[in-house]
């Protein structure tokens, strides 16, 4: 099993537009095999930012890899526009093998 | 729903006795209320260490910090000792709202 996570620090302010981008979005991951769950995270907050964190759970490492290289992770990826001022950083990528 | 998420930062070298310190390690999670599941997991590498992840999954917050100032989480963490060397520094916890 493998956990895919991007970690987003969001300024204030932009939290529920963050949080309604990902609501509206298709994410067309029911088409991709060896998905298995998709969550969003609101993690801890301080004057700076919250953090949001994506969560994808999948059967490996090598399905999840797959998925971006698809037209499925493409057309996800195409609508996501965010207004200026939201994204404090760049998404920080964390892949994470389930070891226990 | 709730995910708890500990980082550790576990320096070269330390990796397998980290692993088998979990895997050996009485949880005593499944007496708590709320508890749902718990991974280990192991994240990315650089030349300083490797970054390792706790993961667990709960009803709602409120159960995980009940469990914080519970009998079963003394029981579990009287048992962790580490190494001299094994951490880079302290644990970083991070909890997670659920949102979608």
């Amino acid at each position: 099993m493998y956990i895919a996570m991007n970690r987003f620090k969001i300024a204030p302010g932009f939290g529920k537009a963050f949080e309604e981008m990902w609501r509206n979005r298709k994410s067309y991951l029911d088409e991709v095999p060896g998905f298995r769950e998709f969550h969003l995270l609101r993690g801890p907050s301080d004057e700076t930012h919250t953090l949001y964190a994506s969560h994808s759970v999948w059967d490996n490492q090598k399905v999840f890899e797959a998925w971006t290289h698809s037209e499925s992770f493409k057309k996800a990826h195409a609508q996501a526009k965010s207004p200026e001022g939201m994204h404090l950083s760049h998404p920080n990528f964390e892949g994470f093998e389930v070891i226990l």
